[in-house]
């Protein structure tokens, strides 16, 4: 499988990536980010990942990142606080009740009110700092448009038009540098993200994607199963033929 | 004075720009975001306000910010949250000492300590998500290209290729719509600017510019009258023939 021709990157870019020493990597503590970390670390990149505690519901999933990060081997993790609450409009920040229950035929189309505004252009422009400062070359993001039809910025033409608007932004630029935006996954389905995955050693039961997860006393948090997110990865699991590693609730 | 021949956007984008009935107008505190406001206000635009406490070591900003909303006749005020000390390599934000003495003329050219990697690209982004919730049509900020050469983000095709991006990343863009990115400083002087804000009756004694200020007892804080931004400040008050209303340290 050519892994480099899933990147969604110019030629220019794809090759500052494989000679890319250093990258920074948007680190969510889900599955697909847990893919991508792997992904840059198989191709012997010194990664750097991070996360946002952005007011999101749930804190699974920052705790998640951390352990990924350190498991895939990264040579940092840092959290970056901010709080997307002052903004508003979203599930995933307010008090709007997450969806349950859907398919994701169902999901199709419209923008989903776990929708948080410009998330991935704001967390997009904070790696890109990261990368400035770190003299990195490349961000690698998780973003994917084949499940994720309904978000504007995980579109291709977003990330392209990133990549622009952080060379005009930074110093990189400036002195004629480049920093690659790559995001792999774009064109991958769920089932062809976990089969990747599975074959760089990712243990997906690790990572976090629900968006409205149960806490335990044990510590630790079991996935709702209902959300959008849960639905999709569960549909991915059993449409990659392979056991889905998730602690639901109600399920052992 | 043309004024809308000063801002930065397509014929389309000010023409959404003059009938905007709601903006966002990024807000810091001091001279340049303030006569912005100003210039919104006085086109009849419904204009909210927001600051960011990014880690910056002087808070007399964030509460010059606050004042100055309400005064200009604002409809809402945010300050959010950002650690940006998690990106580091700034003066503003780190250890970092902030130089002092330096005339207009030496600060040409490099890009200073006091550059914080990214930053408009962040803010914008983050301004980007509360236009998509409120709906606003237009953003407003304060950069300028000529005191501030050597920063890239405030450079006008930053702007420009930010506009673009922010289409892309949001909903609106998906349906049609344009976030206006207006730069109506860009190619204005300092001098230029206070001209500017004293016709439309900004009070640039309530303006906090310096980058290392020092609270007294009795609340607030005076500015260093060193620091670039302190120097910029002076020559451009100097320049436009008019008092400067800021208060220095060791002079009353």
């Amino acid at each position: 499988m050519a892994l480099i021709s899933s990147d969604h990157a110019s030629g220019e870019a794809l090759d500052l990536a494989r000679h890319a020493d250093r990258c920074v990597v948007l680190l969510s503590g889900g599955l697909d980010s847990a893919t991508v970390l792997a992904l840059a670390r198989s191709r012997g990149a010194e990664c750097h990942t991070v996360a946002f505690d952005y007011g999101q519901r749930h804190r699974a999933e920052l705790i998640a990142a951390e352990n990924l990060s350190r498991l895939l081997g990264a040579a940092s993790h840092r959290t970056i606080a901010i709080d997307l609450r002052g903004i508003g409009g979203s599930a995933l920040t307010d008090d709007i009740p997450v969806p349950k229950g859907r398919t994701a035929l169902e999901m199709g189309g419209a923008i989903p009110v776990t929708y948080v505004p410009a998330r991935n252009l704001i967390f997009l422009s904070l790696a890109a700092g990261i990368a400035e400062v770190l003299k990195a070359k490349a961000l690698y993001i998780g973003v994917n448009a084949v499940d994720y039809s309904g978000y504007p910025d995980c579109r291709p033409e977003f990330i392209a038009s990133f990549e622009l608007t952080a060379a005009l932004a930074t110093q990189a630029g400036i002195q004629g540098g480049r920093l690659a935006v790559l995001a792999p996954l774009i064109s991958l389905s769920k089932a062809q993200i976990i089969q990747l995955g599975l074959r760089l050693g990712v243990d997906y039961g690790l990572t976090h994607s629900c968006y409205d997860p149960v806490n335990v006393p044990e510590g630790g948090a079991l996935a709702c199963g209902g959300c959008d997110s849960c639905v999709l990865r569960r549909e991915g699991f059993a449409a990659a033929g392979v056991p889905d590693p998730t602690r639901y609730v109600g399920r052992s």
